[in-house]
């Protein structure tokens, strides 16, 4: 089946994500038995342990069950059934947003939330500018700002793009969101229905998950390693599952900090045109970086309109403005303005203005650089502190995420909630994992709270692991 | 069929239904030859004249067509084919906001904006309370509200709620959005999904039924009279049809101005309750009064978790803020937050404090007195210099519109074409009737351009509408 590509773990995901498809397409219904672990394996022409630990892993997620010690057979419940709601009136169609519900716990040693701590950004400066706004607009709380976004502060941000990119936009290819948040959600209610097909990293960022599971997506996984994607195995997905997108974080990745070289992105454009697979590249660590500046984005190969790309920059100016700019073709940004007018008509103008004149100003950039090194003081503290354990984890050049795999034994659902007891917050692994598997590895940002709290928290931390590993 | 409601133009509406139903479900496909008049007349015990109109008008919207001058036949593009994307990049799945697109067009009699002049907002004040919350939070910039939105604003609002209407609410039951447009959006992505029936009001609000299309749910209209609904009529289609929901504007409608009386909306709520129905109340207009209080929100006899009520307070405090709550039952806004968690991750927390501060002081009920009086001596400038005219509308005691009809020979569409060659801009009828049909309305804002403007741009409509006529 697969040319060039024979990794395990790729061939595993196949006849996991082939064995699902069978049962949600009705070839096999409930009670339905499965090949034998023997018949598959020579079918797919795959080792039998690969499909031993497909089998596990479906049967451990209740698609299948085990009947006679021998046969799988498909559950009843195998695949989701949100058609059918008994009780309208209190039945709903959406499933979960599972970072947020860890965020929802208050702990002192927040190591879940991927934010910088309130305490490094420009506050002081920040209320300058808002009282600069509304001299210059009096009457800015009065007006609805275009669904598109502010003009000025469009022509702003296209000038800053050119400048740092030397790629040419224009204004009219831009659109200002609420954050990257609803830049993502609004991508996936313009391009994606129930059933398409679509990739997304492993791991990835967990709210986009869930946003491409609510529309009903098919999610097909693609490793993301230190040095990037295999592109073979994107080139076999892309021209066997004709995906209609394929969501990237390839700069100081969320969850792991890994950074796709050069190299490969002009290459994973040309694969994403020949194959007809939008590339949605979401670049919200794109200037937090502690070595040199990243790769450009991958956006900047594009030619012909098939990258959409979604850039954040409040996180590091004020998260609390809630401004991301989506920047694409103009055939794909007609589109996308629908949905933005659908959904809410246009992010207030305020917010625009007082992000305009702080991203445009000197300080900006002063603060920007004070920033950085304070961001990877906070990094080193937690390798730092990290480093009397046999735990594992790359260092991250840039963005606010450290990828840590414990010990294979630990239970991380134990841990969490061990955890939480301590007031010691982490996000496990298995929920960025679009296969919900991983489950040895957690994300711990480290750039939340300050560093006498990432010191206690992170020694708290690595103790109630020890506790558990006793 | 209907026992009690034969009203003649709710009985074609059935027809007219029934047969996109047939189509829609390929019990007829293409080509398929449909029932003479004749026979679907009997067949419907309904007198052939009904039969005939429903044909007509399926045929205008090019469902059906005809073949040899006597038989109907379904066309092969008789519903929508989203379906049949070809080329996945640049093709996307939404479709229109019809009313946004003439809110661009730059004219300078502008009657389309169902918006507040921003000349009669508190501008000045506003300043004044941003101030103020820069002094009371200095780090609102840096943090990000809860997904359910600012808890003291929440508390705020239940107070005021409680105050009003004498119902108990608690903080946890409202759900702080980014306008009423992203609630009704939030709504119905958390229980609405293809092919789910839902009810709309027979002229509704045009970003709500475009809404709604995208979802892909099947619409079918409720009347709305100056005196309210037809409850037979309410009983008959949640009876039948099993509707997921009821979108309602039932104070000060928008388009129409109608208000439905106190005597019908504990009714409506035992209906719902009856029938499983959700209801929807927008309630964007309750305080644009000019007359008197307008009844208590339907919401208020909600008991076991039937309405979901959408209350907008920003459009006569300040649009730009962008503020809406949702109220209603805990059950339901678990799941609408998740949704707004997917959407946005929560509102901007300074635009929450800044409305939560100018929305509790005193100030704001005395801006709230004169501006009711200013919109209402605008809304009596329009009626005025229409009385000159033979043109039909009633007179609404809330709202910022006046629903108008014009002579029927006048086509909207060449009477938009030439207004905005005069910088006049309105809302034609037909984009808020979920039908499409209504060809003869308009809706006209008053409350947008000041009173010279209003004269001014009024007389030149006017005439354009009389050169028209010859």
């Amino acid at each position: 089946m697969v040319k060039g590509v024979r990794n395990v773990e790729f061939l595993f995901e196949q006849i996991y994500q082939y064995v699902l498809r069978k049962i949600e397409q009705k070839v096999w219904n409930e009670h339905h038995k499965l090949p034998s672990i023997r018949q598959l394996a020579k079918e797919m022409n795959v080792h039998r342990l690969t499909v031993h630990k497909a089998y596990q892993l479906l049967k451990k997620n209740e698609v299948i069950y085990v009947k006679d010690k021998i046969g799988y057979y498909v559950q009843s419940n195998g695949t989701k059934q949100t058609e059918n709601l008994e009780n309208p009136i209190v039945s709903s169609y959406v499933r979960k947003n599972h970072l947020s519900e860890i965020h929802q716990v208050p702990v002192t040693y927040n190591f879940s939330q991927a934010l910088i701590d309130p305490n490094l950004l420009p506050n002081h400066f920040l209320s300058d500018y808002v009282k600069k706004v509304f001299d210059l607009y009096p009457k800015v709380l009065s007006s609805y700002s275009t669904v598109q976004g502010d003009l000025e502060l469009r022509e702003s941000l296209t000038k800053y793009f050119i400048n740092q990119y030397k790629k040419h936009i224009d204004a009219t290819e831009l659109l200002i969101t609420s954050g990257s948040q609803q830049a993502i959600h609004i991508i996936a209610e313009a391009f994606v229905k129930a059933k398409d097909i679509i990739l997304l990293e492993r791991p990835s960022y967990s709210p986009a998950i869930d946003i491409f599971i609510e529309k009903g997506a098919k999610i097909i996984s693609v490793d993301i390693h230190s040095n990037g994607y295999d592109l073979d195995q994107v080139e076999y997905l892309m021209k066997h599952y004709k995906p209609r997108l394929f969501y990237l974080n390839p700069t100081f990745h969320n969850p792991t900090g890994y950074t796709v070289p050069n190299s490969q992105r002009k290459q994973l454009v040309e694969l994403a045109e020949k194959y007809r697979c939008l590339l949605v590249e979401d670049d919200v660590y794109h200037d937090i970086y502690f070595v040199g500046k990243p790769p450009p984005p991958i956006y900047t190969y594009d030619t012909v309109g098939t990258v959409i790309y979604v850039r954040s920059f409040c996180k590091y100016i004020s998260p609390g403005l809630r401004i991301a700019a989506i920047i694409c073709h103009s055939s794909l940004l007609q589109s996308l303005m629908i949905v933005k007018s659908l959904t809410d008509n246009g992010s207030p103008l305020l917010n625009q203005k007082i992000f305009l004149h702080y991203f445009s100003s000197k300080r900006m950039q002063q603060h920007l650089e004070k920033l950085r090194i304070a961001i990877s003081i906070r990094k080193e503290i937690m390798e730092e502190k990290l480093s009397v354990t046999n735990w594992q984890w790359t260092s991250p050049n840039g963005g606010l995420n450290l990828w840590v795999r414990l010990p294979q034994h630990i239970s991380i659902e134990k841990l969490l909630t061990k955890c939480f007891e301590h007031s010691i917050s982490f996000v496990p692994g298995q929920i960025c994992d679009p296969l919900k598997q991983q489950t040895s590895w957690i994300r711990l940002s480290y750039s939340y709270i300050n560093e006498h709290q990432l010191r206690d928290g992170l020694k708290s931390f690595v103790e109630v692991v020890e506790s558990l590993e006793e």
